[in-house]
């Protein structure tokens, strides 16, 4: 085969076939493929696409260029949950010791935060000695101890999609729903799980805005999924305004916790028990999703799900007094208050300036090598549909460094739109595949 | 700038600024731009493609890359040729001596062959010492001493395109006429000539095939170099049958002098004689192309034409007694004749297999680094609208390696076809911008 020949039948819009994008991906790590044909490659890819059994055929490669991790000694299913990234979104860190609680396993492997989103590590790592880099060993013991684990992407895990998507974000080829699709599975399904939640998000926070374009990469993730055998469940959910009041990785973590105590914000609550219960029907510990709610409900109120909770973050090193005692993590010296300049009701809360925002107070990354300060954020006093009086508090802004504080409130303050009130209320979960 | 801004740019469709082309092209150079982005950038052209203004920025950045020549010191006006590639095409050999015995400057930097095309320069290299590699200095002296000069590209010459070019050839991004036009142009606008004759060949054996993709190539070079202040005319010329009987290096050489003695092929002579018309009337030496096609036809007619060939020749080092004695070019140790099945009329000869067999035969170039063979290739003896009887010859193949002949002659004999006599004989010259 030809790098140049493959390339061309791509470029004139022609189906790859399973060997040719196999040796394509394999090409990328033994050399015989450069990086500028690859490239090329990825931009006919955004061109012309790629069907299903194409993007079936690159995720299974990506998957297979590093090590795929057998949990079958583990006795029991494997689910876990990805989203496609939103603001305020710490819906990881609740779920998971839902799930586990209810007897899933949940072997789960989280990314970074970039640009206007959060990660689920750097809310993780908020929590004081809170280690994320286990090896895989390591990895399947404290599984094995605590029914999940959260760690991050080891080197092990699909080299063949890191070194593809370090070209896409170079060569503005990122934006491709097979590539997003076989990037994302190819990862996820290397973990050894049996099956997956995926929660796509549509609307001004999410990465795709479009309903149909959200729809087009649910589809694709699921068909891809099914195609290799797991078990898959795609929920479509809207990530119009920031997911609960606290923005900022030690806040979320905060909130995280009330959500396990049931004293959390009710959409938060609303969107961690939809996932952890979808999971829990993946993992064949309830015959209806109406039961696993109610399973899952169960374990916030007992207590077992934070229980759980607070058996990982000590068996991964962290702190779990911290869990208790908030004074235990990382504070911001500063508060500032924005208040409202009129009075009604509000009608927008727009996620993607928040996440913005937070970002340029620095707790997100603008850039992959960016530093993370755990502190700041923001806490939102204020969400869609909220009355609200002129000079009363909107939000509070958590910060340290003060050098973009005004840029930030600027994009806080035109985040909010305040006017009549709302007649109708859009529903957190738009769609399930 | 960054260059994923740019590559995005483009990708979703937008024309590139004059700085931003700039900026990519010298940082091919200076290393800000990584090889992988280019690449994406030329598959995003062959999606998007490229305005006028884009194109003439993209020429212009790429002749800047390396040296312009200024031949401002040698007084008269510089014009070249440039031809898209054909089968049979030794045109250059014939109308720079007749163009310079009419007065015109030619300084002509020629490339060699590829694939079912062949190359000026591998033409020249089958005269005994015949010296292609001469220096920008020794290039200019010996324009000054003959009023032409015959050369290879050198190193000096737009090193951005040659860079560019070789990642469009592994990637499958050639086939791209902004991309087309703008390597060619810049190659030949750093020549430091004042004007320039394009012959776009159309049909089966032309680079482009289709006559409205000729039409938009020859188009867009006149854009450029108009727009770079220099005087083009451009001709699309068939390229159906191959030109003249002669095909592979030496052969066609010794087709080359017979056209400058006058008993050349009618259809060489009428191409070389028009390309060089149009040349003439560029550089001022007759006011319209019916005064310059007499002025090219005395230049033959008088001998000086082949008087300036041969002085050439004798100026670059070759033996310019192998221009009368053809003993003294290579000579194939084998002849091969290929005789007609049937009677009639030959209604086609394709030039792409004929260029494909001549190439097989070791006269051409498969890959850039293969040898060519200058004594092999082919001499047609019957041509289309020509009466053929069955058993008669229909050309003869001159040949060293006879590893490929059969597959050679399989091509060769499918490549004619016998019937009925034509009604109408298509013309040479199809259109003129």
């Amino acid at each position: 085969m030809r790098a140049v020949d493959i390339i061309r039948k791509k470029r004139d819009g022609h189906a790859l076939t399973v060997p040719e994008i196999g040796w394509m991906v394999a090409g990328l790590g033994n050399g015989e493929v450069a990086d500028y044909q690859w490239s090329a490659l990825l931009m006919a890819i955004v061109w012309r696409g790629m069907d299903a059994a194409e993007t079936t055929a690159l995720t299974d490669a990506m998957m297979r260029s590093g090590s795929v991790v057998d949990l079958s000694a583990t006795p029991g299913l494997k689910v876990d949950k990805h989203s496609t990234g939103g603001v305020g979104d710490k819906t990881s860190l609740i779920l998971a010791p839902i799930a586990a609680a209810a007897g899933v396993l949940v072997p789960m492997v989280s990314g970074r935060g970039l640009g206007h989103t959060g990660g689920t590590l750097d809310k993780l790592e908020s929590i004081p000695g809170f280690n994320v880099h286990l090896d895989l060993q390591r990895y399947r013991q404290v599984l094995d101890e605590c029914g999940l684990v959260l760690i991050g992407q080891t080197a092990e895990i699909a080299p063949a999609d890191k070194h593809l998507y370090a070209l896409r974000d170079a060569t503005a080829t990122v934006e491709s729903i097979p590539l997003l699709a076989s990037s994302i599975m190819s990862k996820k399904l290397a973990e050894g799980i049996d099956g997956l939640v995926l929660d796509v998000k549509t609307g001004n926070g999410a990465f795709l805005e479009r309903l149909e374009d959200s729809r087009t990469l649910a589809e694709t993730m699921c068909a891809i999924g099914r195609a290799l055998g797991k078990r898959i469940r795609a929920v479509i959910t809207r990530m119009d305004q920031p997911l609960g009041r606290a923005v900022g990785n030690a806040l979320e973590v905060v909130e995280s916790v009330a959500c396990l105590r049931g004293e959390g914000p009710a959409d938060v609550v609303e969107l961690s028990v939809e996932l952890a219960a979808e999971m829990v029907v993946l993992a064949e510990q309830a015959k209806t999703l109406d039961e696993a709610r109610a399973l899952c409900h169960r374990t916030i109120a007992d207590g077992s799900a934070l229980e759980r909770f607070r058996k990982l973050v000590a068996v991964q090193g962290g702190d779990p007094r911290a869990l208790d005692d908030p004074g235990r993590l990382p504070k911001a010296r500063r508060l500032v208050e924005v208040q409202s300049a009129s009075s009604g009701y509000v009608r927008r809360l727009a996620a993607w300036p928040i996440g913005q925002a937070t970002m340029l107070l620095g707790a997100g990354r603008a850039r992959v090598d960016s530093v993370v300060d755990p502190a700041v954020g923001l806490i939102l006093d204020k969400k869609v549909g909220d009355p609200v009086e002129a000079g009363e508090r909107l939000c509070t802004v958590h910060l340290n460094d003060e050098s973009r504080l005004e840029q930030a409130l600027t994009m806080i303050r035109d985040a909010f739109v305040i006017g009549d009130p709302l007649l109708e209320r859009d529903a957190l979960i738009v769609e399930r595949f």
